[in-house]
């Protein structure tokens, strides 16, 4: 148990923080019996993200990772293609702005006119745009082992992170096989996996053979983006939406919900769930996890 | 116990509707034995607002309450005045489209643009608007029972709802003392708060004597929005963020955070609180709510 619980902590490229002071505050309130209590709550910030001189949208984030939060969301948006180039990435902390400057010429006035109509939604983004970049997504062939299902959420629950520490905060986790690699957090889940679809893009992370997991539920727009991404498996600890499931079977993507360790429910695209379990304790002591 | 439970149920005007078949679906899914399993998911679907013919917004919803839910979003988004008088209110099932139609004429061709450069942002809606709006909040005296908490959360968390049928949803409750009246659900918790609004604005109901309990984080948005519309007093059984906090402190509300029966924390407005809870049995049996 440790000797996997340490593996899987070491994968890490990139973690939570929570001891980052810029991250959380103490904020004092009283209990029941009107007794002071300090409590340890997320802070939230705007951040400005502009591409190429353009304004693009003002973003509440807890406010790490501003690079590659911009530049996740502008791919995720469809604003920068998979084969744009980045030639600068400017981050002024005091103004909270983000410019991220392409090679490439760039003016979505037309696009931004169409969010007027679009966004708001419950999910906060631009629903009718992701709607048609579903159509042409065709997911790869990959392998979701029930043994890697089991660590990697274990994993992910004792990894120190903001959640354990403040609570009232969304976990995206990029993970290969059991190894998680990126874990994100933010105030709204959409900006957790931005956060990831910014360091893919900036490490050149293949999609292929990896594994998304939220914390939050699985609306229609986790599915949408992970899709999008080109990552065949999302997994969540909670649970589920009808278009969410929907869209999984349209995309072919592979939805695990309601994922607690040795339990969970296989909602889409269950041909790639390979079950290697069949004693828990045999698995948990020689399975080699080779990602 | 039973009859205070019975009390509180019986004082809805609006509360939950699981049985409702457009609002739930079975999905089939299969478990980690690979067993099939029926579930029970929210259906979520495009719901596009008019005002006086120009289209505002396209939300994700479950779908039930389309005129109070487009009539809240409009009073929320300050595109609606308080002192407007709603000529007609028009619902498409067919093609999922609300009209709400007014006695003054509207253009918000502006305001529109205006939303392009601040929407998007993780809780989905005009931050910076609704930060402008909250300069003038003067929000009123209000009592705070103790007891009140106690009873109201224990009427929520009993009342069937789409969350205990299928969970993944956020749920709103305004109410009066420990007396739930107005109980709505919805995939966003934006969306859940704006069919109260639509309720109290189409309703006429008055907002200082009340109470918002929200399921969902006490995020910035939450808590302008409650002030925005001139309730006193903010519940939620779940955490908070910095901002929600601040923005409760500087606007005078009473904010309640991880309320959990007899357990709660007050982050801000403590002086609304009186405790009388001396002794929970008594309480119990004696009490004699007036809301």
């Amino acid at each position: 148990m440790m000797a996997s619980h340490s593996d899987a902590t070491d994968s890490y490229l990139i973690r939570p923080n929570p001891d980052d002071p810029r991250l959380s505050a103490a904020v004092a309130g009283t209990d029941q019996s009107g007794r002071p209590v300090d409590l340890s709550v997320v802070i939230e910030r705007p951040l400005t993200i502009f591409l190429n001189g353009q304004e693009i949208v003002t973003a509440m984030t807890i406010g790490d990772y501003p690079a590659e939060l911009a530049v996740g969301y502008l791919r995720n948006q469809n604003m920068l293609r998979a084969d744009d180039v980045i030639t600068q990435i400017d981050h002024d902390a005091d103004v909270d702005v983000v410019v991220v400057r392409t090679e490439r010429e760039t003016d979505f006035e037309d696009k931004l006119k169409k969010r007027t109509h679009t966004s708001g939604c419950a999910q906060g983004t631009v629903f009718g745009d992701l709607m048609e970049a579903v159509e042409d997504i065709v997911l790869p062939p990959a392998e979701l082992r029930t043994s890697w299902l089991r660590r990697l959420t274990h994993a992910i629950n004792t990894t120190p992170s903001l959640y354990l520490r403040a609570g009232a905060i969304h976990g995206c986790v990029l993970a290969a096989g059991a190894r998680p690699l990126i874990y994100t957090e933010d105030v709204g889940r959409h900006n957790a996996i931005d956060k990831i679809a910014g360091f893919m893009f900036l490490k050149d992370i293949t999609a292929a053979d990896k594994i998304m997991y939220t914390t939050g539920r699985l609306t229609s727009e986790m599915v949408i983006k992970t899709a999008q991404m080109g990552i065949p498996i999302l997994i969540s600890r909670s649970g589920f939406t009808s278009w969410g499931v929907a869209l999984a079977r349209q995309t072919g993507l592979t939805l695990i919900g309601r994922a607690r360790g040795k339990r969970f429910i296989v909602l889409a695209g269950g041909d790639r769930l390979v079950d290697d379990v069949t004693d828990a304790e045999v698995m948990e002591a020689s399975d080699d996890d080779d990602g």
